[in-house]
């Protein structure tokens, strides 16, 4: 890109103040510097992190992406902050287990999808994060199926899914306690495996730590692991991977 | 037996020192205070562990047990140790992948058990705690069967052995790198599993870190978990409850 | 079992259909997969852990359970829950120290037995999980025998009931602190003890870390772990094993 | 797969016996159980991780897949062990660096692919795992672009080659020390980041753990982290994305 | 000092009580020994942190140094406390989100400097510690330019600030997740970078550890670190060396 | 004292049942079991330790003390149980900063010693814990000196004290945040030091680990460590060397 | 001694550079400042910490010290270290197993006291620290009485020897594994309990961790924990302890 | 920079080819790209880090820097290897302790300063990084003062030396063991501290964790911290303090 803007420059196409504006990427709201350039560069728009941030400085950096086009995906927002957005752009869509607020995305649901991203989580109490994943994966427009308490204890509810689950086209795979079901998943499928630790658990397990050990050690090949909860983090990596592998069959 | 005891002294059955040379219990050697009342309150006689302790330690240690009838069972010991101890005992046997010396105590072998324990081990680099553990319930006189190498990176060879797992009477589980077998075995058979993490691994395994802390969080219920690479202490705990369950069917 | 079903299919005594039927061993509630297989295939039907569960989703999986004919235990269950749960069943029994609810258990309590579980408990403090553990064996048809305070700062106060401890089929030991006790107690009983260290201390406690790492080091043999806090567990590996060995005694 | 089985059953094209060995997808070698159905389930071959393998075992299994026609990795594989190996398989290629040995993989290499993985590495000293990644890469028939010591201390090493790292259907990103280089990498693509920390560093390094923990907690969309050192895992993930990318290329 | 103080004991130009008092450069409150003799030991005066302090302790300690003819500076302190030390000193000024009272220094502000310090921070999230150091850095007379969320996960912010950052004497760069940023800005600035890791992240960010680690293992050099969320230090240290840099200026 | 009741028992001079009742040194309240011999055997009679015990639990454990001559001393005791004690026990003590209840031990204080212990106390924020050492040697019948706010620093506060704080038998230092006190205290007294951590700090404090291992690894010889914010433990052994060090000057 | 020193200043007893020189208490060597006036102000002579020293800086260091008449002790001196050293003052005694070379000490030795310091060592592979700690003390001039291998698995061995034990003035207790024979010596006798944790044991021992733990957390009162393998550190602390009991029966 | 690029670019000064040659500010060696911009950008030209580089990359890299003029600086570079170098540049000059090999630096020595960096050293056994530190410090130009062994424990030692440690610019504070003596340093100095842990101890000192954590929670303003062990970033972040002092004072 530097080459094509220099030479515009050479050839006076563009003045140099105008070069200096094309890599100003971002729009600099004070307690934030939102980034239009992402969807460009990265595939998918910037993506609003809701914890720590302020209803007000939520609603800011959703005016300014709105106003560059872009569709919207604010995680980790609380149902009280949602309620709040959503007064002020009812046409958005809250989820609350998910705890996810989007909007425009959804349309692309529309377009039915034969393949499909797996969610497969081990635990009742896991849910949260599952769906946080599942949520942000639909929200950037994956079809999504979900297999949730098939937890290693009792082994045969896994197996009696497993086919549905190797055609998918990637598995994100979500367990707290000792978090093992992404070895067993890992070793039964063809195809990339996010892992997705969760804090579940008491004791040992130290917030999460166990089971994010656990998915680091994996025997299995063809895992990979995200942070401790981060459900959006699994989904984020396999939609990325989805629309590789879409690319070819559309 | 306190009561016994004192009854015996106002009877003058037995004098004040004779009821103390009663609960001397063990024989002072200097550098070790030998129990030779382990068998009667155990059940099973002292065993000796050889890690950092002297060829000559242990030969004293020996023939003090050896004097008394005990059985002889001597855990962690390098092949040049076993090598000099045996010239002495040459009536020993020693298990080289077991680290493993060990006398009198295979003549229980000879009678045949229906039941048996389960030593399942997950890889091929867990095999030497696995032999430990193996070795150390068969001097200890129990009926053993081995399932190695049935790691959940590939359930269907654990499945496929599931049946004779589940008869026995209770599974020794033994796994590095995760640590995931202890819980999908777990949530399979009907009997307690003792279960052994080991060391195998690397980075993020934390020497065994990783496994001991899956295997302490497990999801499957009737899971107990001892010291990383404690082959022994797995099949000890598996002796007894194989005692106990042999009591009945006797 | 595969192989009868296998062979049922083929001499036609049952359909493909009936045959995938049979593996079905769960009900799928949509949050949870209830496990109505679990008691054919490890002895206790599912128990119901209620940390993280709503009142509705612990409601339904009782409903689905006791529809199957099993009998109910949940764990971890808070006072305020068991009283919505208990206005629905008025015929379970809730224990508020324990935080369990459960239902036709108890009359297995009725066939009084002359073997039983030994409760061995260090502190006043860690009574919460001492009666987990007591009340889930007790839930699980056991008898169980109480040893509350025993810490070994007052090593007398175990002495004076060390005879009565030496003649339970198994000892769950709960200690928090330091975690010393199932080290003392594994040296003077002939039977597998089951250590659970508590989170209870302050300070270098590290909310159990340092009773979990004292047990799993223990000197004496015999001694097996599981997660801090989890009297449950503790209590489910007591029953397995006293289950085994009274098989023989009855 | 087992309906199918299940059908063939039923209508008598295949006996009961023959059903079963269908399932026994794996060869017992005592120590081992090849599983030669890896291929058909995940879509590559068994690799052999040699570390904490004799030469002997090694051979054995080599011996066991190629008799299958499997192709042939071997990693974490000394010189020394190498060599033994090579005497009887001269056929076969050693990379030293990456400590891989392989065989018929590198056949695929032939065709000529315009799309590519981008195995980024920071520092000199982390050549070692970059090398386990390209040559696992290289093996499994990926075409593969190194761009080595672009570290973050000099961030326009890295901006100078970001358009060719920018064009790879995936990056493999190993960094040691602080492991900063996959947040930047990942802030600049638009394909999925597979994050390898390594141990390179000293003091507070603690073994690649701070490496690990930055790449955990990664502030970019799109990464996911493999075990430190994990050279080859990172490949495996990458080659599974590559391979799923392709499809719709070729 | 001491020299001095003996020569002049010695010449009877003071007397030896004199002399002890000369040392005694505190003064006892009871509950704190306020320390006047800072100033001109450490070229600043006593600074009060008010976590863990009472409203009372805070205005006495105040009191005990105004009295001295100190400048105040009071960090940690609740927006509530603050009001009610308003109160007493209404010429005094706070800063709520730096959580920042302080009284005097302000004047210094008034002489324009043309060097300045940069505080640099990753993201929004971080602010809170960033303005404590912004404000310390104010208080203790520096030129501050604040740059804000200019985490590396989108380099072309940092990248596009980056001239006006090099130009400053000295940076502070506060950065929470992986902490990645001050490892950039060291690579690209000729000046000392103090890095301040912060508590903002979750799951394996272990309440900042991640950053701290980063920051420490950074492969830039010329990077110090200070504790986790200690703006204050990270801001004292930068105006340490930026009063060094401006006695040559000046 | 088993020899004497052996000896007693076969002259006759006393039964065997009461030989049992006078090892029957303790009282049990089913909740606990009172150590009614501890001030024979240890010299101080039992504590209670009142975090995690209610106040119907507290009382029952005084009234069984007090009824048997006890003095009592409940530490770690909030106002609110306190008050509700002192309804009860109006006679008895309490002081707020010390979270420490007592009675009759303060009578002792009467007999003025010429010897006493050394509190050492960093800083403002330690007070709590340096309160709870210095009320507990008090109520142990120990005379105390206080000297506070005198960390290293501002290492002249501690130097303008020192020789008052080497005049003492033994002291206690306490400290938080880095906890180097007690090195440079140990340096300088010839007498032993208790360490006694805080867990006042934030950050890499880590809850107090930070000064627990700074005075582990304590470069002065002569220091050793009791848990953090273990108050009374540093008090409690304090006394017992005050009393050994008094026999003599008595 | 400030004091006086500045008094004689005023007098004119001594001039400003001898005043200075009175504080002038330790001698310069380039590597090491020896530091003659601990006898002084500590009560025993400075002590040489072997490890990480040249024998050719041992050398010195016990030169110089020697040469202003103080008695000799190093510690963590190797064999082949001492030898050398040896050649050059063979009036000196070397330990093997304590590692330990000392003069002049022993003489003290000839003054049999009545009182005595108890070494207590719970297992044969301690005996390294244990010795380390026995020979320390009795180079410091105490009497000292050794109790190996009691540990709390076979309690009746420490019973036995209770009351010899309790009759010490002070007890070294020095436990490895999981650490816990202080809390169980700590409840049985009246005196100051040193606890020494070894790093003997393996997998989640961490090196010394558990037992460090383990003590920092005993139930009981009245024990101090200095640093993992540190015998001399807990000799030291009860020479102190030992000196103080003793001024009183003398 | 870019601006005055882009400017040239426009005004045809310079051809865009030429642009992207002087972004190109690197030379790629293929194992490593030398950092040729780096005095440019930061004012010390690059510094090998020779720990995990072969002989042969050592000399490359040099080679590359010579040949653009740049002084040399090699760390951590060992004896044998810096033989190896010193054969091939043998107007080089090695400094064993410091394992430091430089050239052309040291000629700014001789330009005598009256400032000057005070590198402050805990104990005999820190020596080593002390040196790292001072050698590092004089190649980058610095007039260095060396004050070594005056640790916390012999607190007079350091007293001794404070008024020369007080004038100079900056300190580097060398500490392992508890690392108490920044602290002290920190609160006696008027300038900024750098402290670096050292790894020496055992035990609970975690190879340097115990200096580190010290050292980050100190409660004396002005102090900050490197890595365990980096003697070399320790007195980086003194030259680039001390260069910023200089320019006034020229």
């Amino acid at each position: 890109m530097m080459d094509d803007i220099l030479k515009q420059v050479q050839d006076g196409t563009i003045s140099v103040s105008k070069a200096k504006e094309m890599l100003a990427t971002y729009e600099n709201l004070g307690f934030a510097k939102v980034d239009h350039h992402r969807k460009k560069r990265q595939g998918f728009p910037e993506i609003i992190y809701g914890e720590g941030k302020t209803t007000d400085q939520i609603i800011s950096i959703i005016q300014a992406l709105k106003a560059k086009g872009n569709d919207i995906l604010v995680t980790r927002i609380s149902e009280d902050k949602a309620e709040l957005v959503l007064q002020q752009f009812p046409e958005f869509s809250y989820r609350e287990t998910a705890q996810i607020l989007f909007w425009k995305y959804d349309q692309l649901d529309k377009k039915k999808s034969t393949s499909y991203i797996a969610i497969v989580c081990a635990g009742t109490s896991d849910m949260r994060v599952a769906e946080e994943a599942a949520v942000t994966a639909e929200a950037l427009g994956c079809e999504v199926r979900r297999f949730y308490d098939v937890g290693v204890a009792g082994i045969h509810r896994l197996l009696d899914n497993i086919e549905e689950i190797q055609n998918a086209t990637v598995s994100v795979v979500i367990a707290g306690m000792e978090g093992a079901l992404p070895s067993v998943v890992g070793g039964l499928v063809p195809h990339p495996v996010i892992a997705v630790p969760t804090s579940v658990g008491y004791g040992a397990n130290f917030h999460g730590l166990s089971a994010l050990l656990t998915m680091l050690n994996s025997c299995a090949s063809g895992i990979s692991v995200v942070n401790i909860d981060n459900g959006f983090g699994g989904a984020y990596n396999a939609a990325l991977i989805h629309r590789l592998a879409q690319k070819g069959n559309d």
